[in-house]
């Protein structure tokens, strides 16, 4: 293909159909564009991939720091290449985009699962705020389903709303946890409990067995103490040890047999199309957040106001009002 | 007082500036709601204490799952008072809106500190997103401040976006990192390394001293390799134990240090002033936010969209198109 040549929306579809691994990179970065000329190619594309997506298994995994992650998601995406299936690997990390990943890089990792044909890995979008960043990876997933991936593992750090996010966009959400005990479990928080289908406390070999097996049992004490009637089927809490390649069969069972269930309970169609509702208010939300610095009536005001608070003069919340009153929303 | 009487703004004033804890528990509470009827009070009142506030030290404290934190905001705390200092900690734990906070409860945690007079201790809003969790909290620091609390300690949770939230609110960042190597640097993003004046190994004792030596090195190393000649002074890395209570007042000393530098440069004016300006925008986005789902274009419109997209008929980017246009906000 020349250099010169405008790739059309046409073309993106062809290639994401045809599964052409260049193409379906080009695509990618496409959909997270934010610039004019390219976000109405990314519409007209993922309105014409919409009939093709929603057949992947979308799994969300986070972990703690040192939990080991990046060795378990590569575990198991090797596990799943092995078995036939078409694993594409994402990411939602907010802080990304700030200065292009973590200390580790995300071209070091993985090194072997990014190897293989029939696995795709994806750092990060790098647009500004975490909304901005979880509905570009929202439509990249969609992209990856219509390019007939068959597993999206969408990876996330730390705690919040990040996981909260991931969580919103997948089928089963799994968390990767140290082995030890006591203070670990400062870290997994109650709204954490209530998003997770999955637990695994990795580095479950040698010195680290016992410990392992102790912290699943803390898990399974906490969860009890906490889970009401309110809640669903309480997570099933496992061991494994990434590195010795040991256990990851059954974490992939157990997420298997939750995606199941959920199938058969019709809770599994239900989900998406709640995400789908929370999803369009998000999209809106993202691009409210976008008009409202290029609004011709806070621009016109926007440099005085801004003035004044950086010199000390008006406090945020007058000049939140002002500007906003500028929107002219409530007179509409 | 009776409980019949409404509680005036007067009233709330007089009480904060009296430094009455029943009242500023009180004042708190007002400015947390989100309910009709005290958001006019609440305004009035930060509006009237405004001049008295700015005069306390603000400092943010993040720090890993385990890591001890509360353990060493609890020492920390109880230093300052013995200096005859007058301590709030506020939290800032967008996930602690889904189910009341951590495992570990807030009302546990840190008892002797709470069980002084001069330390106020005040869990998390639990405002729904982290913006409107972030802004609450800044509300409550001025209160604070207006109350003569002279050190306001700013707990976040986890890495990400909060962290960058809570930087933004405070005049010194704190990370409190866990003795260890290698797989802990996995935690400490570049992002987050950008956000941090000074950085704290805890559970520098026994059989861990040997450890937190080394990760502080490692902190070091880490900086070195990463720091470009535009960043600032770098971090400060110390070791301590908070429950040894062994090296608090070197940390305390190296923050003092850094508000002091950055007091002599102005570069701690400028930072509030710019944080103000952020400020200013973050509440004009928060009040979008709330104002979206009452605007009358939108909930003409949004019983329809919503059904066409809970039955999959329309792409969530169709609807949140057609909700966007329901605003008006291109044609004013």
């Amino acid at each position: 293909m020349s250099r010169r040549r405008i790739i059309t929306a046409d073309d993106y579809f062809d290639g994401v159909r045809g599964q052409n691994v260049s193409m379906l990179a080009r695509a990618f970065t496409l959909v997270e564009s934010s610039s004019a000329r390219h976000i109405p190619v990314a519409e007209e594309l993922l309105t014409r991939l919409m009939p093709h997506t929603g057949g992947g298994l979308r799994i969300g995994i986070t972990g703690a720091p040192g939990a080991g992650k990046s060795t378990f998601i590569e575990a198991l995406g090797l596990l799943l290449v092995a078995k036939g299936l078409r694993v594409a690997v994402l990411a939602v990390d907010p802080s990304s985009g700030i200065t292009g990943g973590s200390i580790l890089g995300d071209k070091t990792r993985m090194g072997k699962l990014a190897a293989e044909q029939n696995a795709f890995i994806r750092p990060s979008p790098s647009a500004g705020t975490l909304g901005g960043v979880a509905n570009k990876t929202r439509e990249i997933m969609l992209v990856a389903e219509a390019a007939g991936y068959d597993v999206i593992l969408v990876e996330t750090v730390g705690v919040g709303q990040s996981e909260t996010m991931v969580a919103e966009m997948t089928d089963c959400f799994l968390a990767i946890m140290l082995p030890g005990a006591g203070d670990e479990l400062q870290g997994i928080k109650r709204g954490l409990l209530e998003l997770v289908d999955v637990i695994a406390v990795n580095k479950a070999d040698g010195a680290n067995r016992k410990p392992a097996l102790l912290a699943a049992q803390q898990y399974h004490n906490a969860l009890d103490s906490i889970s009401g009637s309110a809640s669903d089927a309480a997570p099933a809490i496992l061991t494994c040890s990434a590195l010795q390649q040991e256990g990851i069969d059954d974490v992939w069972d157990a997420i298997e047999k939750r995606c199941q269930q959920s199938k058969e309970n019709k809770r599994f169609e239900h989900r998406r199309r709640q995400q789908n509702l929370r999803w369009l208010w998000a999209i809106v939300e993202d691009r409210l957040r976008q008009t409202l610095h290029t609004h011709p009536g806070v621009q016109e005001i926007c440099d005085d106001v801004e003035t004044r608070v950086l010199a000390g003069e008006m406090p945020p919340a007058a000049g939140a009002r002002q500007l906003f009153a500028a929107l002219k929303l409530d007179h509409e």
